[in-house]
Order: C-alpha cells, then sequence, then structure tokens
C-alpha cells in the first residue's frame, strides 16, 4: 500500500514537473518540423538549433543572445498578388475621401477610388508611399490598431476565400516555435508599418507587440477631447525598414546581431548578410515561391517568373549559395503551406 | 523504509519544484523593499503589485500588459552635478580632437578642452547637443559600446570614488526585481543616449538591451576593410527622449502603454501622464532628491535648490499631489541609497 501510495505520488510530481517545468519541445519527443519533408533545409534548422544550444558545445550562444529575426511577407505569409498592408491601404482611401473629398480628384487618390483595376497595379512605388502615408497617418495610435483590428477580423483573400491572417506558412509557425522552445526569442523585422503588423503579431505569430520591427513612422504627443493623452500617428518616416534598413531598424530596436534570419527577396538581402557577418553558427534562410499549384512561383530566380512582388534575382540565390545561406524549395521542402482552421 | 524513502522523494521533488518552477518573489517570505521605510510610497508599490496580479481582481493586468517604465538619471542612479553621459562625452572630445585637430580652435569644443571647469559649466544645452552628436556618432555601433565599456569599467564619481555604475539606488533596483519577480516587463525610458545606457543596463540594472529606450540616432550600413558588413552611428537624431519625446519613444519602441512609470523631472512628465491616461491601476512615482547628506538636494520644488540639473519644478509637485502622483522622499522614503559592494 505504501509502495502504490509512493508510486502515485510519484507519477502526479512527475507531471507537474513536466507542464509546470520543462519546455514544450523536451515534451514533444516528436519532430518539432512535421511540415518539413527531410532534406537539407531542415536539417539545416535542426543542426543550427543543436549547435547553438547545446551547453558543451564550442558554438553555444547563451540564451540573451539568441535572436532570430523573421521577414514577413513572402516568408512568414502570402505576398502576392498585393501585399496584404497595401490591401488595406487602398481600401481605406475610400474612407479618407469621405472626410477629404479633394481627394476623389488627386491622384494617385483618383485612380484607386476608380476601381480600374489595370490603373492600380499600374501605380508607382512613390504612388503606393503617398498612399502608405496618407492612409496609416493622421490618427491615435488606438484608433488606428482597432480599424486596422477590425478589417483583418473580415477580409479576405479571394483565391483561397480566407482570412489574411489565416494563409500563413505553417513550416515557418513551427520554426518559430520551436526556436522559442529552445530558448530564442523570435521577431518580425518587416518592410512592412510596424505598426500595422503588431495588430496580429501576438494572435497569429505568438510575437508579442515590442518584438515587432518594421517601418517606422513618427507621432506627436497631444490630448483628446476628453483631455486624455494621446500618440497620433504622423507621415513623418523615421525608418523605412527594407534592404539596408532592416540591419538599422534591428540595431535601434534590438541591439543585438541576430544569430537566425529568415528572408525571401532582395529586401531581405541586407538582414542575411550582417546576421552572417557576426561569428559563431549562424543561420540564414530564404524561402524560395516555386509552388504555383499550392501557392505561387516567382522568382526570377531560376527562371521563375518576376512578378516584381518578392523579387527573389538570380544574383541572390547565387550569393546564398556562394555564403552558405540556405534556399527553402516551398515544393520540395514542405509538405504543408497553410495551417488548417 | 518505503515510507522514508517516499518522503525523501517528496523533500527532493518539492525542493526541484521550488527552485524551478516558482517565482523567486514567491520563496521570499520576507519582505521584498528592504531599503525602504514604511510609509505611503512603500505601501503605493505594494498594493498596486497587489492590484496589479491578482486574477481574481478587477484590476488585473494580464501578464503581456505588465510594462514598467523607468527614467534612468536620477531615478535610478545620481546625475549630479552632471549626466554620467556628458562626463563621458566631455572626456572623449580630447580623443576626438586627436583625429580632428581643428576641433580644437572650434567652439564648443575649444572651451571642454581648455579645462576650464567654470566655462564648461556654462555650455549651453545647444553647446551639449553638439558635443553629444559629435563624440557618440562617427564609430561603428561595436566600436561604440568598446569604447564606453572601457570608459565604464574605470571612469569614478569624484565625491564617493566609486565607479558610477555603483551609484545606483538600491531602492529603484528593490523595486524593479520585485516588479520582475511579479512577471512585469521592466524599461529603462531615459533621455540619455540609447546606446550608452545600453552598454551597462544588463549587468547594472537586469534589463537586457532591448528592453532600453533613448534618445536615438541613425545609422549607415556598410562594409568594414575586411569586407564585414558594419553599422556606422550617424549625427541624425531619431528621436529626442525626453519630454512629449518619452511616450513617443515608448509607443515607438513597445508599442505598449505602462502601467506603471517612475520619473524625477519634468523631463519624465509627460511619461507619468501618458502612463496615467490608461484604464485600471496604475503607478507613477517621482523621485525628489531631498536628501543633501546622504545624494544631493536639488528642486525646486518644496524650496530646494534649483541646479538646472533633473528639475523638479513646484508646478510638477503640485499636478503629482492633484493627480495622484507618488512623490518618493529620498530622505524619508529610502533607508539606504546605494547597494554595497
Amino acid at each position: 500500500m505504501q509502495s502504490t501510495t509512493c508510486r502515485s505520488i510519484s507519477v502526479v510530481v512527475a507531471t507537474l514537473l513536466a507542464g509546470l517545468c520543462l519546455p514544450a519541445q523536451a515534451l514533444a519527443q516528436g519532430d518539432p518540423l512535421p511540415s518539413w519533408n527531410d532534406g537539407a533545409a531542415k536539417l539545416a534548422i535542426v543542426s543550427f538549433v543543436k549547435a547553438t544550444t547545446d551547453q558543451s558545445s564550442p558554438t553555444f550562444v547563451p540564451p540573451a543572445a539568441r535572436v532570430a529575426a523573421f521577414d514577413q511577407d513572402g516568408t512568414t505569409w502570402v505576398e502576392h498578388p498585393m501585399y496584404t498592408q497595401v490591401v488595406y491601404c487602398l481600401e481605406r482611401v475610400a474612407v479618407l475621401a469621405q472626410a477629404r473629398p479633394e481627394l476623389k480628384h488627386t491622384e494617385p487618390f483618383k485612380t484607386v477610388l476608380s476601381g480600374d483595376r489595370a490603373a492600380i497595379a499600374r501605380l508607382t512605388t512613390k504612388d503606393l508611399e503617398t498612399i502608405l502615408a496618407a492612409t496609416l497617418t493622421g490618427m491615435t495610435g488606438g484608433d488606428f490598431k482597432a480599424d486596422a483590428g477590425r478589417w483583418l477580423a473580415g477580409a479576405k483573400d479571394p483565391r483561397w476565400n480566407r482570412l489574411y491572417t489565416d494563409l500563413t506558412y505553417e513550416p515557418m509557425l513551427e520554426v518559430m516555435r520551436y526556436l522559442r522552445d529552445n530558448g530564442f526569442k523570435t521577431y518580425i523585422v518587416t518592410g512592412g508599418g510596424q505598426d500595422f503588423v503588431r495588430v496580429f503579431s501576438d494572435t497569429v505569430y505568438g510575437i508579442p507587440r515590442e518584438q515587432v520591427v518594421g517601418t517606422m513612422w513618427g507621432t506627436t504627443y497631444g490630448y483628446a477631447k476628453d483631455g486624455k493623452p494621446v500618440l497620433t500617428k504622423e507621415p513623418k518616416l523615421l525608418l523605412n525598414d527594407d534592404n539596408a534598413g532592416k540591419p538599422q531598424g534591428i540595431y535601434l530596436m534590438i541591439g543585438r546581431r541576430p544569430v537566425a534570419a529568415f528572408g525571401n527577396s532582395v529586401g531581405d538581402r541586407q538582414m542575411l548578410e550582417y546576421t552572417g557577418g557576426g561569428d559563431g553558427t549562424r543561420l540564414m534562410m530564404l524561402v524560395l515561391h516555386d509552388d504555383a499549384q499550392r501557392e505561387y512561383a516567382y522568382g526570377p530566380a531560376q527562371g521563375l517568373p518576376d512578378t516584381k512582388v518578392g523579387t527573389f534575382t538570380q544574383a541572390l540565390y547565387d550569393e546564398a549559395k556562394q555564403k552558405g545561406w540556405t534556399v527553402i524549395s516551398m515544393k520540395n521542402d514542405w509538405n504543408r503551406i497553410f495551417s488548417e482552421k
């Protein structure tokens, strides 16, 4: 009887210990990356985690330095045929024009309001920047968060008829969780608006708002009608978090060089280069969209069509091969693209 | 025998549970704030923590939202007679003048190099900004970190003949630990240079680099002679993290309104106001330096001398009383100022 009680206590306590104390990864005896096919890409991730977290290894990285940076558009969710944030901003133009009717006669807003898809697709980068600045600023931080949150709760991608926030890549969510379970701090480092991604980073990626680095605009401090202090978003660009802006944004917001970085386009080149410039074991990965059937296929690396969104050039592909950055083939490395809900 | 073994196992397991799983605060049955005398200030801190962490309370704050912001100079360490960072910058002028001899004949550098303390004390804010921009930029982030680290490892405050980094206030370090033990994320939010404070925030405050918000300058991305990527600090001010800049910096770097904020001067007014503008239970505290014997006494609140560093005006004092912000009397509320080493 004593013995049985003792065993029972041991079982209860072992369960408590397991449930309360051990990281989830240690519990999951199974594969932490089930959506990845066996191959060089999966092996690179698992080897990197082993090398950096084994305390007896010369390549051990202390927990405080375990920073992993993920680009968003095209790396953790769908970016085609148009960045989700741009879809949001284009739809917001109509709302903006109600308050400022003169926009109906002003380009590039006039084109957007025309609904002429071909003309909208022809808008230049400068036009889009004008639209982004106008639609992402001029309101308080709280109002923006509420509006973007409402939109994201209902807006759907027409190809899959699913919420944009459901179109995240399950294999990348697995990598994020796997890294976090091994003591890494995961960050989104996006060319998109920092405030936009902060609206959903926690629920979609398990990444808290403060770990989102993105394109930043300034704010002004003032008071609402009820006298309460508010911050109003201003069209004053502080940092365009793309290309060389990505290492700059990382330096500003994190103050540490990442040990792992994930991207999919030329806009991520410097972030991967900066990550690789540090000492010790590093992991640099680029997603190649080569799966037209399950998602999209574009490059122009490897002869894929150049669709001007998330450009993956042949030069970037060659640089990756030369520097030991791992190219992830969506078609071959991933057995699943989206998470089921 | 079975019974004894069983008890032994239980003890071992209980120890494991205690050591591995429970927050340090739960273990410390004693006073978490031993350097604080009993009184309104100490009570305000303890009551706030209870109100925000008791899950059954209507004022419960979920862990993700538990953000506490601490000003540095005059709030967590000595700021008199001159901010430590300014001492560093003034000493760096000599190094800078070796590389750029023309500075020997250019104001305000000429005055600094003269060593004339009275003249240096008369330098204007604009002069100091010129000196800060010149001495805190123009090098890589890594070189700056190394240089400031070397300086901080040896430079001493002449009054106490102790390292500047040893002149932190033990009562405030206790508050930081107490908050962290209760699931709060502690941030430094300083008018000082973000990169400067990041050099020592971890070892001195237990606050990781990425949780330091300060005055920010831009960087450029480039390459060292060996081809490695580097970020060079530029004299391009992104944000002056003081006064209204503090809530702006918090919004930019954290993206959440703090629930607790600690300051000591008019430069912290907006941060406390912004913190207090949120719903639910909030804690706003201001350190009043009224202890000339153990530290310094300056105001001009409450008739204390106006020394122009860390100004605590009577208007700020009155606002604090009116809004329910707690004023900490260094003389009466703290039974110890510095930690012994």
